[in-house]
């Protein structure tokens, strides 16, 4: 057996509950919502935890708030850069708005133009590349070995998982608000960033539930890699249109983390996100974006069984082009 | 001067805090969604009810509701009988279904498909009617006096005007807990039980909030009322695919209010609603139907100003055909 390899410090629920003062009155304390309708169907209770409602459109908002609110007036002054396909590149741009950052943000030139265009107009220096030619993270280095700015990352870093955390407190005191002991949450995986946070609080907070991710069917890397024991890429072969859970690999943090807290990684295809989106279309009148869905098309597939059972749900994103959504909307039928 | 006809009894507060009370646990608390970014475009601030994400997908659950759980043993047992183009008619069957009441709707056959589907799903007998031949609330008597059952109005009763009304309760409270003294609220009307209730509720929480309906251009009846200083009958000329919102005039009841709490009535255009959803679909990722939309509509097209100025507008539903809701999203630029 080889010697491991230096382990990072990983977050706790402290931190976690450290980020949710750093966002109280500046995030948006989310619904957790239900339809009886739907539960009649499926034969159990399901709960949607509504991250499209937050600001910027996604939960990405809480952990990048949560980030570039600690600079010191120093690193504050020369600013943010990060790299992201949209959600975070968004939440990072606002979070530097409303806490005078410039900010950089690097950001592939296929993303989705709601994410682009939101990006800029949210003030933020956008720089587009070529996904399939250059490497983002190199670009971001650039900024921040040449402008002196931080680098914000998207997931592997313990202020941004802390901040996603906070959906989990949010979650337990919810449900403890109406008597509730879920069996499981889920919420969708690229990184890992969200849910390594949510299970953080979960673990600590209601303990007898299993915390899954969901990732898109064939970019499974977490699955692979809790199986494995391992950091390992997903196979890469297929597409996605879940534009927000594209990540290659886990990080070593949101890895520590979730081999720790997690029960495992489900996935969903394609075309059940879209059912999913129809679904939160028809029942929850929520707009989710094709990443955002991911978790809940894997219990609405039955990869996390809701039948006689309290499964809880994060959606976690809206911020899909108009012209995409309009699409799936007319030719999906809801569950 | 003519003797007035006789008068109806107004409800007051008093009754919609009875109905808040019989709604907790019931209905959600839907919550008070705020996009900074649209706020910074308008050049004030703007708040939404969303009432989409009501149980039964609109506001009218909570009036059915308050109405429905308050008959005896004797009257649930026969039943209740309501005419709805849709959103009263889910939301009496959903009321009925979780109270054990056996319930007929009666709805015209061109309302939307969505409406018709929830309601027979939800347990309601549906009867559909032509809408340009035969009259609905004949068809409501026949039930009512053959089967005793009960008839359920859609705005023009106390009960129903004090369950909607429990939405100004809540506004007063979430603009309360954030600091918010609103300049203006406002929600859409068809017969205006729902803008009642918040003028009821508004006016004794906040005095000094200006309280404004809002109905589809040409379906302008409650503003020729209001100036005639009697019920009127809108207009009728045109057409709206507001389909919520197209009763030919307001109540006694409703009247009596809104002409005591009613700041006045704007109205929007059918290209000015379309817009509205756009805009609740990109900044807000809620789906709102036509008719849930007037009040929004109405805050962007400028008759109720917004610069400068705090605005809490009530999206009232999110019951709309996908096939209609994308042909919208896709042709129609948000602001």
């Amino acid at each position: 057996m080889n010697a491991p390899a230096k382990l990072p410090a990983l977050p706790t629920v402290s931190d976690v509950e450290d980020a949710a003062r750093q966002l109280r009155g500046v995030a948006i304390r989310t619904p957790l919502l239900e339809s009886q309708f739907l539960n009649e169907r499926l034969g159990g209770r399901l709960l949607i935890k509504a991250e499209p409602l937050q600001v910027s459109g996604s939960f990405k908002f809480r952990g990048a708030y949560n980030r570039i609110s600690r600079l010191n007036a120093e690193e504050r002054k020369r600013g943010i850069v990060a790299f992201s396909s949209g959600n975070h590149a968004q939440a990072c741009a606002w979070a530097s708005r409303i806490t005078g950052t410039p900010a950089v943000i690097v950001m592939p030139s296929d993303a989705p133009k709601i994410k682009i265009s939101n990006t800029r107009a949210y003030g933020a220096e956008v720089v587009l590349y070529d996904r399939h030619k250059e490497d983002r993270e190199a670009i971001g280095r650039r900024y921040s070995d040449e402008r002196g700015m931080t680098l914000v990352p998207p997931f592997n870093d313990p202020y941004i998982i802390s901040g996603q955390g906070t959906i989990g407190l949010e979650i337990a005191a919810q449900c403890a608000e109406r008597d509730i002991k879920p069996d499981a949450v889920l919420a969708p995986a690229s990184g890992g960033g969200l849910i390594s946070g949510i299970s953080l609080a979960i673990k600590d907070r209601l303990p007898g539930t299993d915390v899954y991710c969901a990732e898109p069917d064939q970019f499974d890397d977490i699955d692979l890699s809790l199986k494995a024991g391992k950091i390992v890429d997903h196979a890469g072969k297929g597409t996605t249109f879940c534009d927000a859970l594209m990540a290659p690999h886990p990080g070593d943090i949101t890895f520590g983390v979730m081999s720790r807290n997690l029960k495992g990684a489900v996935s969903a295809t394609d075309a059940e996100v879209e059912i999913a989106m129809a679904t939160a279309f028809n029942y929850f009148k929520l707009v989710v974006e094709p990443g955002g869905a991911a978790a809940l098309a894997s219990v609405l597939n039955g990869k996390v069984p809701c039948a006689n059972r309290t499964v809880v749900v994060v959606c976690s994103g809206g911020n899909v082009d108009s012209s995409l959504y309009s699409a799936i909307i007319a030719r999906t039928p809801p569950v």
